[in-house]
Parts: structure tokens; sequence; C-alpha cells
């Protein structure tokens, strides 16, 4: 990759400021003039990137749906219900993990999780959300097989966005999410990769 | 249990009312006029009950925490680990099955979702999701059993309000959600209590 212009890393510093301030005070209690403040441009700055707080909004929901997109596909384009459940399960983790603070503000704020859902709802026809579900199922499913993967699905969205595990390292918190969610999903028990202690 | 005067009927009526308008309009879009209308009653006669909508947003909600907290303090009471997480656990699922529209609400509703979360906070001094996972998790839980309960505790109440799973009869939910739930925790699979298909 080349390295960004000065737009494109006024971009990304926009949308970092507006999850931060997002987080701090809701999408409701956040305003243009807040994050142009904060930011130190003018709201004439952030209007060249942004029209409304909606579209940053979505734009700062939209990465994280997008590669969660791209590993369903990936998981789908192999050839053993294993594997496939293997890729999507530590795909989603890694997701979780990378983006606990969207997730936070997900699992408390209705202003994000409307948009979140809007941007679920991709052009492939069903949302990401049923998609991803769909990867660890299988198809056509048994109601309990339905049921343990919504458990997974949310719980582990929740438990990477819940105030009391926001101080966990990520690969802890990595490792414990794969082991709960595999348990669940009746995979086998992962052989440690290394010798890392855990909490390291 | 002696039958209910007029007033307790009244009450109950009320709340089953406002809990139906709730899920329809939102706490936020119900007014205690809109409650009365349904009910065929005078504000007054709503307000010889409630003199506001957190009063009725409360009383709701109250029933299912007093229950959360009595499964608690029942589980706590049983001498092995292992009866007390399958007691703690059957009591929640039971929980969950019977209160699936509050939970529905729960999910989606930051209305209700601060009114319970308040209401979770009771005079024993640790909230009552606390000391629920406490129970699930045992005392001074590894972090991986106390994540395990967290995915579990979220994950089954998430899929008890959810409304892909709101035509799903109440045992065959409560079926699903033990299992799921007691895999998760390590918990050997249980006899069938009868031969009811599945889905019956």
């Amino acid at each position: 990759m080349t390295a960004g212009t000065a737009a494109t890393d006024t971009r990304s510093r926009l949308l970092d400021t507006a999850l931060k301030l997002f987080s701090e005070h809701g999408v409701e209690g956040t305003s243009l003039q807040m994050i142009a403040d904060e930011l130190g441009v003018t709201k004439a700055a952030v209007y060249y990137h942004f029209k409304t707080k909606d579209e940053i909004t979505e734009a700062v929901a939209a990465p994280g749906v997008q590669e969660l997109d791209q590993i369903i596909e990936e998981a789908r384009a192999l050839r053993s219900r294993g594997a496939q459940i293997d890729h999507a399960l530590s795909g989603f983790v890694e997701l979780i993990v990378r983006q606990r603070s969207l997730l936070s503000l997900y699992n408390s704020d209705p202003g994000i999780q409307r948009v979140i859902n809007r941007a679920f709802r991709t052009p492939r026809g069903e949302d990401v959300k049923t998609r991803m579900k769909a990867v660890l199922a299988g198809e056509n499913p048994s109601l309990a097989d339905a049921i343990a993967v919504h458990v997974v699905f949310t719980g582990l969205a929740m438990v990477g966005g819940a105030p009391e595990y926001a101080g966990i390292d990520d690969d802890t918190l990595r490792e414990h999410l794969l082991e709960a969610g595999r348990r669940l999903l009746g995979r086998p028990r992962r052989k440690r990769p290394d010798n890392h202690l855990p909490g390291r």
C-alpha cells in the first residue's frame, strides 16, 4: 500500500475522533462541531469529507462490516465444513478483538446500532449477520445448531464490548473467545500455538 | 394464593398493557394516556397505581429481577458445584422462556435497558447480573470461565428476545437454550426427561 495522502489521513483521523467522541457522549450527544473542535479543524474541513453525522457514523461502522463480509466469502470458499467454521470463527473473533471500542458503543448506543444494522444489509442480498450465522451453522441447520450459533455470535460480540473486559490484552481475549466459541460449536480444542503465558 | 382483588387485577392488567405498548411503540413513545386508553380506563385510574411512566417501567421489570435473585439464593444453598450450576442455569432459562416479550424489549429499547439495569442493583449489594455470573462461574473463576459464563448469560438472553425465535414453542426453546448453556459451561448432556419430539 502507498502512504496515505493528507486528505485520507484527515479522513481517518476524523473517524477515530468521531468514534472516541461517540463513546464518550453517545452518537446523539456528539455534533459535527465537537468533532471539528476535537480535531482542531474548522467545521468546513469536516464537511469536506462528510455532509452529515449519519455519513460519519456509517463510515465508522463500514470497515468492520466489510471485513466480516470478506471473512464469510473466504470461509465459503473452503472445502470442509470444519475449515469453514474455523475460518469464520477465528476471523470473527479477530474482528471483535480489534473493534472493541465500536462494539462497546454498539452494545450501549441505539444510534450506532441503527447505523450498523443498516450497514449489515449489503448488496449481496441477505445481511452479513445472517450470512455469518449460515456459515457457522451450515445449510439447513437444526434448530439446536441455529440457536447455538446465535448464542456464539451475540455472546462473543457482547463480551468484546463489555466494560469489565476492556483491560484484558488482545491475545488473552482472543484465546478465550475462540475457546468459548469452539466449545459451543462442538469444535475440538486447539493446540496452543506457542508457549505464551495467558495474560501476556 | 387467594384470588386477586379488583385493584390488584387492574394493576396486573395495567402492567401487561404497558409491556404490550412498550413493545409496539418503545418506552419513549408510550404515554400514560395511551396506557389508559388501551385499558379503557381514565388517566386518573392509572395514576391511582403509578405516578410516572418510570414507576410503570420498573414494575414491569421487577418480577423478573426478583425471580432471578431468588434463583441465585436457591442455587447458593445447594452443596455441590454441579447442582448449583444446574439450578442457576435451568432457573435462568425458565425465566428467559417466560419473559420473552420483556427480553425482546430489553434487547432493542434503551429506555427499558436503563430501568432493568437499575432494578438489577438490589439491596444485597452486588447487582443480580454479577451474582448470577458468580454462581455459574464459581468463586475466583479463571478468566476463561468468567468469559464463558458471560457468553452464556448474554447469549441465551439475546436468543430469548430475538424476533427469529419468537414463533418457537416454550418447550423447544427451553430445551435448546439449556443444551447450549450446558455445553458452554462444560456440564454433561442431560437425559431427555420424556419422549416429546422436538418442536412439539
